[in-house]
This record gives structure tokens, sequence and C-alpha cells, in this order.
């Protein structure tokens, strides 16, 4: 077995285990998204990315490290691929668009439920929550910026708390574009910070 | 001991029962604000009550149980004494209050954790929600009120959640008012519900 502890870097050891590691990542992300996150196991995600049990675990601790990691992955990927300006929308709609409902949106919930917890998924949601806050405001002239950051990724994450996980109606069904509609021009008052002067202030609807 | 069940209503023993079950929530809710949640012993609280262990596990059937009707009976208290459109206000303040840097907050945050549980204390914190919820869309005349009023519950437990549970700064160390100054004329917006005619709209700061 490949051991990446010890092993220098660009070793064909160490680029064997990134490899290992690579394609366990992409069969939880798959299995997760087909079956749901209880009934993905850990045997038939080593089985898909064609590698041992022994090395999931040495690799991701648990299975929930590796959805720490999967939920990790896609959120830097989103991070990395859409413009800031449109990073709270993006995010907004892919958390409305997942219900929950659904088996392949189990991993949303479980992410969303390990926010309080004390373990490695919870730090993974607070370092993740920090960058995409952290492009946030880079939206905001104000001199509070962070603070308004924070209090959109707030909002994000409330709104997903009581869509996914409690399933409060009728939020829980409310349709992605309502949500939309009443969350975002609300948001980019809170970011642009600016108070704006009288009259020119444009009404809520039909902002969009 | 005291057995509530089969005893008829209004009957000495049932009355008995009442009283201790009210000793053990008050002698509970002292005891988790002066020393936090996990420092306060279930052997303290019975003793704190005058009243045996037995009973508290019967009548809440757990230490986790007894901390959700503590926070229900407080969440129905502020709900019957705080007038619908100071609701919001209040609850934000209680919570921008309680930084769960204390021991006494850490109810709070104990609370909050579990909203994404499955257990007796997530069903409290849904019901409790509903009925905020409820009181929050009397304040909305849109027809979408009911959707308003969960969006507006949904940025407070997001709040709660990024400030004392994730303790995200710089939201977890900002003064209340600095927090509320950005929310509630947000909020007032939201649940407003009717676009404002173009030039009515008043800018956000000084709107307090």
């Amino acid at each position: 077995m490949a051991n990446p502890v010890g092993v220098p870097p660009g070793s064909p050891r160490r680029r064997d285990a990134q490899a290992t590691r690579r394609r366990l990542l992409e069969a939880a992300a798959d299995l997760f998204a087909e079956r749901g996150y209880d009934a993905a196991t850990v045997r038939d995600i080593a089985d898909r990315a064609g590698a041992n049990q022994a090395l999931l675990f040495r690799y991701f601790g648990s299975k929930s490290g590796l959805l720490t990691e999967v939920m990790a992955h896609s959120g830097q990927e989103q991070l990395r691929t859409t413009p800031p300006e449109k990073l709270f929308e993006t995010t907004l709609r892919g958390m409305l668009t997942h219900h929950g409902k659904e088996p392949h949106d189990r991993s949303l919930a479980v992410y969303l439920r390990s926010v309080g917890g004390a373990d490695d998924a919870a730090e993974t949601v607070k370092v993740l929550g920090e960058q995409y806050a952290d492009v946030l405001a880079t939206l905001s002239g104000a001199e509070d910026a962070a603070l308004r950051a924070d209090l959109a990724m707030a909002w994000l994450l409330g709104i997903g708390m009581m869509r996914v996980v409690v399933g409060r109606e009728p939020l829980a069904s409310a349709h992605p574009d309502e949500v939309c509609e009443l969350v975002l021009g609300l948001l980019r008052r809170l970011l642009e910070g600016v108070p704006a002067p009288e009259g020119a202030v444009p009404p809520e609807s039909g902002e969009r």
C-alpha cells in the first residue's frame, strides 16, 4: 500500500497516493449524489475507486471526513469558478435547488447539520465560510464590509438550515426564483453599505 | 412519589406533580444560567428543586429534554410578553447579548446546535420557530407574508449560528447596536413586502 507519510513529494509512491486519494473523493462524490450519504457505504466507495477501505480511513479518517472533503472540494470549485458578484446568488440557488428531499441532496443536509458540531466537518464549514465571506466582503465598499459579509453568510446559512434541515414551510417548497427575488435585492443593499441618496433607491421588486 | 399518569386533574397528587415539575424547570433554568449546561448536573438540579432524580427523568426524559423545556418556556414567555413589532429585534438583541462565551450562555449554543438534530429538542425548535414566524407574518401585508417571515426567521437563526456556535469574526464580537442597525432596516423592508414608490424610500442608515 502506498503510504503518503514520509514519502518525498513528487516520488512515484507519493503520486500514487495522491491519485488514490483523488479517486476516492470522486467515487464518494458520485455515490453520495447517487444514493445519498447514508446509503453510500465505505465499502462501495472504496470499491468504485479501486482502492482499499483501509486507505480510505487512512486518508479521510471516517466517512464523514470524506463528506467534508467532498463538500469542501465543491465549495472551493464554486469559489474558483464563480465571479464574486455572482457568488451569493449561485450559492443560494444551489441551496434552493437542492430541496433535501431527493436522496442525492442528503449530503447538503448532512453538511448543514454539521455546522453546530465540534469535529472536522464543522471546522471545514468554518474555513469555507470564511473564504466565501472574504469574497463577499470585496463587493462592499463600506467600512464594515467584513461584518456585512458575515451577515450575508448568516442569511445563506439560515436559509439552508430552515429549508433543507428543518424543512420549514412555506420556505421549504418556495420557488427558487421567488426566494431569490426577496433576498437578492436586500442583500445588494446590505453589501452596498453606503446609504443611497433619497429618490435614487430603486424599489425591491423588479430589480432583477 | 407523585405520579401524574392516571391521576385525575385537580387532585392533590396531580397538583403536587405539577408543582414538582415547575420546581425542576426553575432549578434547571437557574443552574444552566449559573454554570452552563454541561456543568449543571442532573443531581444538582434535582437537589435544588427538592425533588428526586427519578422524577426528573420521568418528567423530562433526559437532561437535554429539560433544556428543551427550559428554552421552550423562555421562548413562549418572550412571545407572550413582546409586542409583535418588537419581537424580531428583542430576539435578535437577546441572541447578540448572549455571546456564547460566558458559561451561562451555553444553553443558547446547545439550543442552536440542536436545530439540525432529529430529537425532541429539534422538534421544539421547529415548533417555537413556527410560532415566531406566525407572529412575524402578521407584520407583513404582503401576499407572501409567510415566506417573508420564514426568511426573517432564517436570518435570525443564521446570525445565531454564526455568532454563538461558529464564533465567526467580526460578527461574533460586533456590537449589538451595529448588527441591529444593519439588520433591522432591511428586515423592515423584507416584511413590508410592498415595493415603496421611488423617491419615498428612506436610506438604510439613520432609519432607527
